[in-house]
């Protein structure tokens, strides 16, 4: 018995006739034409292999299984001579792409579609490229999911729906796998969201029952067809207990609303000013040029940056609040809302105790000789410790900011060659723009999600803060 | 070999002749008239009976020594009636004062004496209350000081010089007993001086070998006459390692500045208006009537104020740079040197874990129900935790330090019926007035004492800050 609410649900998010139609039309073109051309064997991986997209998502996944005793190169190259001939010969446009192999994207027939080379390799253990582990992903998912399609999804849509699908590196969130292979361990939704809604750091969930290597992520999701892989791996300890957060709101109390995207509204320059004017905090945004290469290179780099550049502004003695990164082709944002703007000249330093003499010793030394910077009072003693009240380098968040010392924290390499080239900082309400007014919507929205959903749950209610 | 800048100091600090000569004559007259008046044995005690008092510093303690059957209130009444026919025949003016027990407070001849009733008992074992160990120090030091009575001179001015010698509860410094037995234990000013400079927390000096019981002071001292008292207790930490830090520096480069108290400027109002203006700090006092008993009493009730209001501070975002108390005659203050007056409207508040399951509904529950305090974003996930921004109470330090949230805090008996009546709270340069410009001086002179102490030894130079 499913509850009455998914039912209803259901229908609007399975693919539709016309969908599944068109679907397998433009497949069959692009199999034909791949057997045509030969080399390799075609197969269609991904959701839409299974049945299990949602009404809409239908991006079409086609590997090309090569001869795996080919070397690397002579797959990159006869695959994207393959690839670049089928979209020739059926696509109104392509071009290639680079993930750990080129590859080609292509528009047919209005869809979008990946074609991707891979080895054809005997089993999972012998991949030679992560890409070749794919197939095995379909065949078992394949395998095992008709009985359950209804249910993943279900579970897909919830996921979207609370922010927590796609596990790119920005969003650390669901991919489509870990949701298939959540809903199969579980045997259907009611009983995989039970399940999260009790889930603690370190949850396994091992179906095969295989496991051949520790790991230390917040979950834990052997991948049936490799024993050392965490399905998981990329799902953050924040999207996991945000999942958990919405499990358990929606087992309290069960509503459409966990099913549908909520409307973000964008802030405007007024709204945001009187964001800020309510809550009196402080905003910044550090704006560079994104560097020229993948997310999976600079999105860690810019979570590092965020994370150097809240302890550089800690050091200083701004309380940081919050802070985020968010990144688009052309530029990445860091934003900081502070607790103040301003901080007082003297900073207190402690030093070591006096009983600790030779250590006492140089730190006395150290700030007897007069030397920057320069000391507004002390040494004195407290606790039987030398304090000196020492001059700050920075009393304002922006100085701080706009100064070179940003340069000196740990950056990540493609960060800081584009920062040495020039960053621009924003301050307040002029943060916004209508280009970085969706990013610092979202900065203030990604605060409020459980307040929103569980309205949803009781008034249907939709606000910003 | 003493060194040359004590010989030179001596002759200043050293009774004079006309001093002692004045003193002894003083002595006569009181001994004689306490023996003609009969029922107590007269006795010279502290630091004129050992001649180990500075030059100018001649305040004269009599204790009467009265039969130990008696009971404490014959005691009381006994001794305040001889004591006041002592002071009634050889006193310019006089008055009763009040300890553990009652006892005179007279003028004789130009000379401060307190005449103090006490119990003659066999040992000081037997005591019956704190004044009765008085005699057995008399004898103890009398019996052994004569050969070293420059030294503990020396001492006692060292001591003095530096800001640590009296061991009244506000200053928590050596008292003049413990000043005599650190010399006769160590065996002189420069030995004592060495061994201060190595002192650790916790360093325990026995002079008898017969310490009964356990110790957790900074310093501890067996008293020779109690093995169950440590002379030291009054000693704090930050006093103790001043004196280390005293001696350190004249033993690095000794001069006679370290012998002369300092001359201390009083700030005026401009010059307490620039000192907060290059520090960029924000001092606050609050201000109440002393109540009405002893210092012994007040003084731990209002160190527990000023540890309570700084958490009171602290918990309502207000970081503090320095905190400290002082009381006279009139009124108690409490000093707060800040390093801001302005917190955010928003305040963080961080949850349980989601993975605490119960933990956690409790608080999403008592957040969710809207009650105060007002939400102002979140509940929201961060480290797996619930964060919730809530608007604080207080905005401004003055808004909360004039609240009735004061009251709500440790403030101890009679500090707190003094606040229920009233209390003043000023901010910056409006702190200062006539009478407590002497106390806002103090607060910031007494953390660069190193600084001064070292410059003297090296360009003799005295400045503020």
């Amino acid at each position: 018995m499913r509850d009455p609410i998914e039912d209803a649900v259901l229908p609007a998010i399975r693919p539709s006739e016309e969908e599944q139609k068109h679907i397998d039309q433009v497949v069959g073109l692009i199999l034909k034409a791949a057997r045509n051309l030969g080399g390799a064997e075609p197969m269609v991986v991904g959701s839409v292999a299974r049945g299990t997209f949602i009404h809409g998502d239908r991006d079409l996944d086609i590997f090309l299984l090569f001869d795996p005793t080919l070397s690397r190169e002579a797959l990159e190259e006869e695959g994207l001579t393959l690839a670049r001939s089928i979209a020739g010969a059926l696509a109104t446009g392509f071009h290639e792409k680079y993930a750990e192999h080129p590859y080609i994207n292509a528009t047919i027939d209005g869809l979008d579609v990946d074609l991707v080379p891979c080895f054809r390799v005997e089993s999972a253990a012998a991949i030679r490229s992560a890409v070749d582990r794919t197939p095995f992903h379909t065949r078992y998912i394949e395998a095992r999911i008709p009985p359950l399609v209804d249910d993943v999804l279900l579970m897909k849509q919830f996921a979207k729906s609370g922010g927590v699908y796609g596990s790119d590196l920005m969003t650390q969130g669901f991919s489509g796998y870990l949701c298939e292979l959540l809903i199969l361990s579980y045997g259907g939704f009611s009983a995989m969201l039970a399940a999260a809604a009790a889930w603690k750091p370190g949850t396994l969930i091992d179906p095969e029952g295989h496991q051949a290597k520790d790991f230390s992520d917040p979950l834990i999701v052997i991948d049936p067809v490799d024993p050392c892989r965490n399905v998981a791996a990329s799902l953050s300890l924040d999207r996991m207990f945000e999942f958990v957060e919405l499990a358990r709101g929606y087992r309290e109390s069960p509503s459409r609303s966990f099913f549908s995207v909520p409307d973000s509204p964008v802030l405007s320059r007024e709204d945001l000013a009187a964001v800020l004017t309510a809550k009196g905090t402080f905003l910044y945004t550090i704006t560079l040029e994104t560097p020229p290469y993948i997310p999976d290179v600079i999105v860690p780099q810019l979570r590092r940056s965020l994370e150097s550049v809240k302890g550089l502004l800690e050091r200083n003695g701004f309380s940081v609040n919050h802070a985020d990164c968010a990144m688009s082709d052309a530029c990445c944002i860091l934003l900081f809302e502070l607790d103040t703007r301003q901080v007082p000249c003297s900073r207190r330093h402690s030093g070591p105790p006096l009983w600790n003499q030779a250590n006492a010793q140089r730190f006395f030394e150290k700030y007897r000789s007069g030397s920057s910077p320069a000391i507004l009072c002390g040494p004195y003693i407290e606790n039987g410790r030398y304090i000196v009240e020492v001059e700050r380098r920075y009393t304002q968040a922006a100085d701080l900011l706009r100064s070179p010392d940003v340069l000196t924290v740990g950056l990540g390499k493609h960060v800081r060659q584009s920062m040495e080239k020039n960053w621009d900082l924003c301050e307040g309400s002029g943060c916004w723009s209508p280009a970085s007014a969706p990013i610092i919507s979202r900065f203030f929205e990604r605060r409020s999600p459980l307040a929103r959903i569980r309205r949803k749950g009781s008034a249907g209610e939709d606000r910003l803060i």
